[in-house]
């Protein structure tokens, strides 16, 4: 069966292998009708952050409406020896006929939350197990890491630099994305802007300079063919002797003649901060005030906080390898676990997972999340409650599910539900944003956070809290160890 | 230009866009056609390793024999504002039509010594750059985690399971596939298997668990409908009071009657040591002996040595994603370093790329590579030397680089040559070996290492020694700056 990397694939087959086991099991013990409710949600932010960004949901839409199974799918099933010929028949014809709800891409959310709730048969909600974590886990992994960079950057540019180390193609291509959506300002990925938009750019590498007699031909020759699009980098030999030097002697040679004032010179290796101060000063003096400065060099939040903190004259950030694979934290724990099934007569069941580690024991039943604003207009809680309770502006109880003793009554607030409609009965029903409309928003509902949430270091721990009647069905199900009732009298 | 993810991508266009403005500019300047020569290399292994496993040749294969620029891709580029018309339609037959060596896949390799080289016009050269960084030190990264975990479990099975945290879908699958080559039986990741060969194997979540009215009743099932796969995940409400005892039930009530003794119980949380201690007394006293246990929670090679010193009971381990992001060190830095250029005439003039750290100036010239092996078959040394150096048997100097006075003379050893021809003139003149073979060779090269290369802490510092030539050129270079002759006359 071999296929090569860039034929087309069908990502439908991108699941772990227990899901088919499942599905087929499902299907050959009756169970493939009942209707199950799935959540997605994370436990812990990357990184010991106040908040993550959720990304990834526009990837999870195209998949959804792309699931099928071809025959050389089914072929490769049967060749497993595993599968009914009636299961592989149902396949034939499978697609997603249920219902999602989703928290929009770019919002800031937090652990135990749900920010995806699937209602569908059991089987189709099993199988879209697997890429719905994925794309979620790595677009949201990205977009929060690019945030905590460029709330770094304090309103300097960041480039996305980091294709050369992404864990592979796909990681290089919807990482852009992800990394735009969180707030950079464009890549160096040619392939993002071409199928998102991602605004592309780049000059030159070590290469470029090493290829002529001099350094100063390089340059000058750089800006000859790009003349409004000149970036020299500057540390392939010396960067303060030879590199800056040249770079100013090419700019007053070609650029001045022109009129053109507008330029840059980057840095790859080096003591940023000494460097970029004594180029400055050096640009400056030749007249070349609007030059801008970049650096690139394994460069993250701290590293950005320390290098303004230390007075770099840094106009650009160009992020690389610890970006495109979130290097201090590289996983997002994002889960999917059942809440709750459907008996026949469609009575909602809630289920549990117990675990020793209490953090680890879900929140069961069919949910939905408000966030709570106080009249500033600044969010301080998010209420998770059964689907069918309704927070209107009445005084609201919230405690800390944590800490039980923790609590406190609001009155002045506005609730706005988080999970949005995606599929009804199979059919896509969102208006999918576009992806600079995705920044913009996530920008907009950053600002509505507490800068006490969005510290880097010990942030506030934002209340996540339970409705008292969730609360009462999670305990009745633990009191009972988490299996149904007639478990316990065996 | 939207595009779905899934839609068929042109991996061509998977390039920091400064390989497009260097491509354009060398195409205006006059140095299209001339003879460049570059290496992939690396730094610095991860996790402070003794080696790393080199992965992802036969994907950059794939790639370099599918390079082109369709219309669409040149309609785009055109729309950028930057391109003369006169390369856009050089881009319309772009081929790569130059040389390729690399070392194989799977073979243990050091820092700073060439893993590919490329040898073809300035243009064609530059283009390839990203995707060739990306793809290698992708698989490179999990290949060489992979192994690290498998050594650690000592010969008990690793597989891999980490999909649902992978960064972006083709980490999942060439994920999956360079684990596979580093040394996991297998993985979760049931597309790899289709496409790659890597055996997909998989039972159930706790979502099968919990979808039944009782646990004991969701193991049965699965029984009855998997006799000869099942592994029952035994942790959803309580491991040793609940879980493992309904196992052995299911397993007497099914398995037994029909005579089926191979089966599996798994864990996804607590602690592993005590549970499969436990759990294996209960299974060895229920005549399950043959009962293989699994365990699977944020694993890596620590964990597992730590497991298998305490004497934890684990015949397989699934490793999740501490392999699959590498999360312990998610970046392998290969870089693509020019490191010389032809003339006119056909003269190599070799380039150098300068540093203030000595440890990143590059290796100047068109090289080979010899591993040095000792009588007793283990290797203990590789050799750079320039492309038309000979090493064949006579004594031979080797000095270390770093620390020019430490050198010892070799006489009773074997060289083998690490570079293989890959592409010549544009075409592939390698025979490609199947995964199955890679993996096999993978293995059978590490046993050729000494045991204190392989050590997790401290391991010995391979020699990856220069040639007194290359040695010669790499100082007559750093002397004068880096820079040609015509220079330093400024």
């Amino acid at each position: 069966m071999a296929m090569k990397q860039n034929d087309k694939l069908n990502l439908t087959m991108l699941c772990d292998f227990y899901e088919l086991t499942m599905g087929n099991g499902y299907f050959n013990c009756g169970y493939k009708d009942r209707i199950t409710y799935f959540d997605v949600f994370f436990r812990k932010t990357p990184d010991a952050g106040g908040f993550a960004v959720v990304a990834g949901l526009d990837q999870i839409i195209d998949y959804i409406l792309d699931l099928h199974y071809s025959e050389e799918d089914i072929a490769y099933l049967r060749g497993r020896n595993l599968f009914t010929e009636e299961f592989l028949d149902y396949l034939r014809t499978f697609r997603f006929t249920g219902d999602i709800w989703a928290v929009p891409e770019g919002t800031p959310v937090f652990p135990n939350e749900p920010l995806i709730t699937v209602r569908a048969p059991a089987i189709e909600a099993q199988m879209i197990e697997t890429y719905i974590l994925l794309e979620l886990n790595h677009q949201s992994l990205i977009a929060t890491k690019a945030n905590r960079i460029c709330r770094a950057a304090q309103g300097r540019t960041v480039l996305e630099f980091g294709s050369r180390r992404a864990q592979g193609t796909d990681a290089a291509i919807t990482g852009a994305r992800a990394s735009f959506l969180g707030g950079c300002a464009g890549t160096a990925c040619t392939i993002a802007d071409q199928m998102y938009g991602v605004k592309a750019g780049g000059t030159m590498a070590h290469s470029w300079v090493q290829m002529f007699d001099t350094e100063y031909e390089a340059f000058k020759t750089y800006c000859e063919i790009y003349p409004t699009n000149a970036t020299l980098l500057v540390d392939t030999y010396n960067s303060l002797k030879s590199g800056v030097p040249n770079a100013i002697r090419a700019f007053n040679e070609v650029l001045r003649p022109k009129g053109i004032k507008s330029c840059g010179i980057r840095f790859d290796s080096g003591d940023m901060a000494w460097l970029t101060k004594a180029a400055r000063q050096m640009l400056d003096e030749a007249g070349w005030t609007e030059c801008k400065i970049t650096c690139s060099n394994a460069l993250d939040e701290r590293l950005i906080s320390d290098l303004i903190g230390q007075g770099a004259k840094i106009d650009v950030f160009g992020v690389g390898e610890r970006l495109i694979t979130a290097r201090s934290e590289s996983v997002f724990g994002g889960v999917y676990k059942l809440a709750a099934v459907e008996d026949a007569e469609g009575n909602i069941i809630p289920k549990i997972k117990i675990s020793e580690n209490t953090a680890k024991i879900t929140n069961p039943g069919f949910k939905k999340v408000y966030r709570i604003y106080g009249a500033e207009g600044k969010c301080f809680a998010d209420y998770i409650c059964m689907h069918d309770e309704v927070v209107n502006g009445e005084p609201l109880e919230l405690f800390d599910p944590e800490a039980i003793w923790k609590h406190q009554t609001v009155t002045d607030y506005t609730a706005k539900e988080l999970l949005q409609p995606i599929f009804r009965a199979g059919e896509l029903v969102y208006k999918r944003p576009t992806l600079p409309e995705i920044k913009a928003y996530c920008a907009e509902q950053i600002d509505t956070l507490w800068d006490e949430v969005k510290r880097f270091d010990n942030p506030h721990n934002y209340y996540v809290d339970l409705s008292p009647e969730l609360w009462r069905v999670k305990n009745e199900l633990l009191m009972r160890g988490g299996q149904p009732a007639k478990e316990r009298a065996q």
